[in-house]
């Protein structure tokens, strides 16, 4: 059994893809490479479940199984997402993966939060809730349609003490970034901040003092080392990494469509046996295949240009 | 086991709410009851997990308990909602509760599919999904974000010959059943058009040439006796009834609140044990129940004062 | 000139439509015809250029010919609609409209205001802009996309001293209501309160505390007779006034066709000559008007038959 | 007076930004100093009052102001923006523009057009509204929430013989450029086709077929160029300098911040005088203009870099 997610958690989180079979079957061989995968990437722990991944499309009992397929192979900190629209089951299912070895879980906001009062009303619950098993906040107002001010997270921090990292993808977010980790120089207790948004703008968020990345990059290897060179102060050459990166980056940004391309490059680059998305899913064109194909040339030939 | 759904269902199929006890459990008992009380209301069938209801808040192992509880007890035609984020699941479990005795399942689209190639090619799977089994599908855009044209529907009676039954909820939609009555005067296959939208504009809807109801209005019996009088040409009177029901019916059309109103009418009336509604849901005030209060006694007079 | 809106304001502000011709150009012959209608139906004051109306549809110059033509014609206070893109122009055309004549100016928050300290960060603007001159804060979250907490809205009244009366369309808005009216109790300064909503729960809202509705029901007499029933202890005739109204009010509540079930129904009560909608907008068929004709026989035939 | 927009229209269509003094006032001087940027840049034509840009906070009366010291000084082919909720003042603003010597007009399908039906209901209205006069129609679904299928836009370019241009902003929308020119290949009416969002995937474009780019990204002069390698044959080259405009393509396409990103890299550039955004409007922090300053000085040391 790992050890539970806190705050001091920094570096790559990578969110898993969950792999399928051609005939929409659960891959778990597919399931072990990519473990395996992400482990030689050298990241610092993983996200399965994920409200933007496949994860509605489980039955419950295939995302158990997932959940143990990733834990029995993947021996560094895992958090499941585990939002849902009814809090019951949040807490049945967060129980579930604590015990079977997860490090914490990750809940978002439910759709149609509007208010401070309703969000922080909804998240009173899920904090009692959850007492005893660490959490993550995912702030993601693109999908949820829940947006949460600075000053609220701040509050929210203040609050829920099993809460221990926030995952941002709030976007423009940079500003948001700053003002929490002003908040924190003024006494307020630290959280981890991870960013996702696919990693979109992470050479500067890293400047504005994020603990790191949680993304589905396809490539995390390559902002674990963009991380490692900024934190070594080589911020050219960050940069510079971060912004070869950067055409993949806008291309699995595509709403609907991303997914698809991250996984055809995770098959491409031997993680998992199909690329295949379930239904109703986004199917590649020959075409969207090339210009991939041409992104990750490009990106690899510029990335070893880089110094180590 | 009960006959399959085709397309000459009619009357009132009601869409049943999902009991839970004051602790948060399904409440089988209740269920039971509730069941009992659907059959006193001269109810013709009934919906059960419909997108609208608590659906999303129960596990997968719940929903199909309380699927053989319901199909247990009530012996009239039961449809299922099936909407689901992945088609092999939504497939997979329309055949469980198929073979379980369910007269037909409901399909809505998914969200984000805008165009009509969109649509099309999503109900083209499920359609392939569903071989052989009736589906009856839910055209409720406020709700799906999704809005299919007269002419898409027109086309999907066309092509998918399981498909036995619309469940009409488009807002405005009147003109949507005068023309889809058109079509089949024009020489299209007839289906089964039951309007939903918590029964709002029924009166209007039955003269329009609609086949009934599908609504979880707490008095499913006013409903059924509006319909009667309709079809025995007291039109005046049917109108007095369903003007009778109209201050409840908007009662529970406010968003989010309306079911916490439905489920305390349906305790008021003794069909179920307990209002609660699963966390995260609505609770009423002492204004908000006495208000309730006020407006079934108001009801019940004055549809008592209409002639039988 | 007219006196100034007050926090003292009560009753029936009705909601003016715009009048055009059959050619589409603003009918001002209506317009003189239509005012003196709504006066003969004993409202209170009027709103123009509602953001639900048509003003968007009029050119600047328009705008300004259109409420010259009121005020010329309608001496009782004028309530101006003057939500826009830009704060300069805003503040630049309730300057114009006060100095016209009106009584004060309506302003709803912009499309995309999230948070409290974004929705707080315009209305400053705002309030500094309109220093000196009555207005009304829209709540009509359908519309706005902005949802307003109570607690928010009771900071609002406590910080611009100019806002004078809320427009109430949250929904469901029943609690709103009575927190708001508790926050008075509490020593908060009072706002009138007027609601919206095309008049729904209007009769529950008085008993909640409201002073009055602002909607362009087609029948404002009769919202103006409910509240004199009320205001007289005759709280079961009231209800009875309000559900007879309730049918005509849920026509009129259909998205998108509402301003044309509207625009007939004064057409039908002779006080403009035309139902015309500006371009792009909603025709109504033969059946929709059969329907509607139908609905106001009823409501006359049944409002008549309650006791002045 | 330049000439008529027409269908071989091709190359750098810039959308010009307005510029306002710092107190908020339309700055003519800047407007003018911009033009002449705009022509060094060697773009191809202008695009002015876009639905992004800051048009609905100018009243009527500065839009004309507007239009009219951009076609005094900018001696290129104009495309003016007439996008309005109502379909009279579009055109007769559309004759306005087109009698001061614009080229051409913009016209995006107005917010809540849902089915085909409706969306060639709204443009058969508008191209009639517009015969003789060259229009473009703007397909920007995340703005305007209104999707076309390629198969509707197909047809439409069949049906509207002044349609002379699309502006594509769909997103992920490379296929529907594929499948729009493999629709002329078919034997469809030629159109030009020039993209938005900010250029984002421009080399991937030009490989798909467009003609062209329509945006506001603050150095235009690269995209020229990026297009002129292109058509050399320097696909590598294309690809590098697109590359390296990317890092500000993503600053620029935050939401709601983008315009003033691209307003202070403007102003840096010597373009305008006054990076001010019209209120209400989002501000940037000093942090925020540091980030903006490094990626112009690595844009600027990068495309140096490629060879001419």
């Amino acid at each position: 059994m790992t050890k539970r997610l806190d705050a001091a958690a920094d570096g790559m989180y990578v969110i898993s893809a969950t792999p399928f079979t051609d005939a929409g079957a659960l891959d778990l061989e597919s399931t072990a490479s990519l473990m395996d995968f992400y482990l030689r990437c050298g990241v610092t722990g993983m996200t399965i479940l994920g409200i933007m991944g496949e994860a509605p499309k489980l039955s419950g009992e295939e995302s158990m199984r997932f959940v143990e397929a990733c834990l029995a192979r993947f021996k560094l900190p895992v958090i499941v997402g585990v939002s849902a629209a009814g809090l019951d089951n949040l807490v049945a299912f967060s129980k579930r993966v604590m015990d079977a070895g997860a490090a914490g879980v990750m809940v978002a906001p439910i759709a149609g939060l509007k208010t401070e009062e309703q969000i922080t009303g909804y998240f009173d619950q899920v904090a009692r809730g959850l007492a005893g098993m660490p959490w993550v906040l995912q702030d993601f107002p693109a999908v949820t349609t829940v947006t949460m001010a600075t000053s609220l997270i701040v509050k929210m921090i203040a609050d829920y003490p099993d809460m221990v990292m926030l995952k941002h993808e709030d976007w423009p977010g940079n500003n948001k970034i700053t003002r929490l980790r002003a908040a924190e120089q003024a006494g307020g207790r630290r959280v981890s901040i991870l960013i996702g948004n696919g990693g979109a703008h992470y050479a500067q968020l890293l400047a504005r003092g994020v603990d790191g990345a949680m993304t589905g990059f396809a490539y995390p290897d390559l902002l674990v080392r963009t991380r490692d060179l900024f934190l070594a102060g080589r911020v050219d050459a960050a940069d510079d990494l971060f912004d070869a990166c950067l055409p993949l980056i806008v291309q699995e940004m595509q709403p609907g469509l991303g997914l698809a391309v991250r996984k055809y490059a995770l098959m491409k680059r031997g993680a998992i046996r199909h690329d295949r998305v379930r239904a109703p899913g986004p199917r590649l064109t020959d075409l969207d295949r090339a210009e991939i194909d041409r992104l990750m040339q490009r990106l690899e030939q510029k990335s070893r240009a880089i110094p180590a």
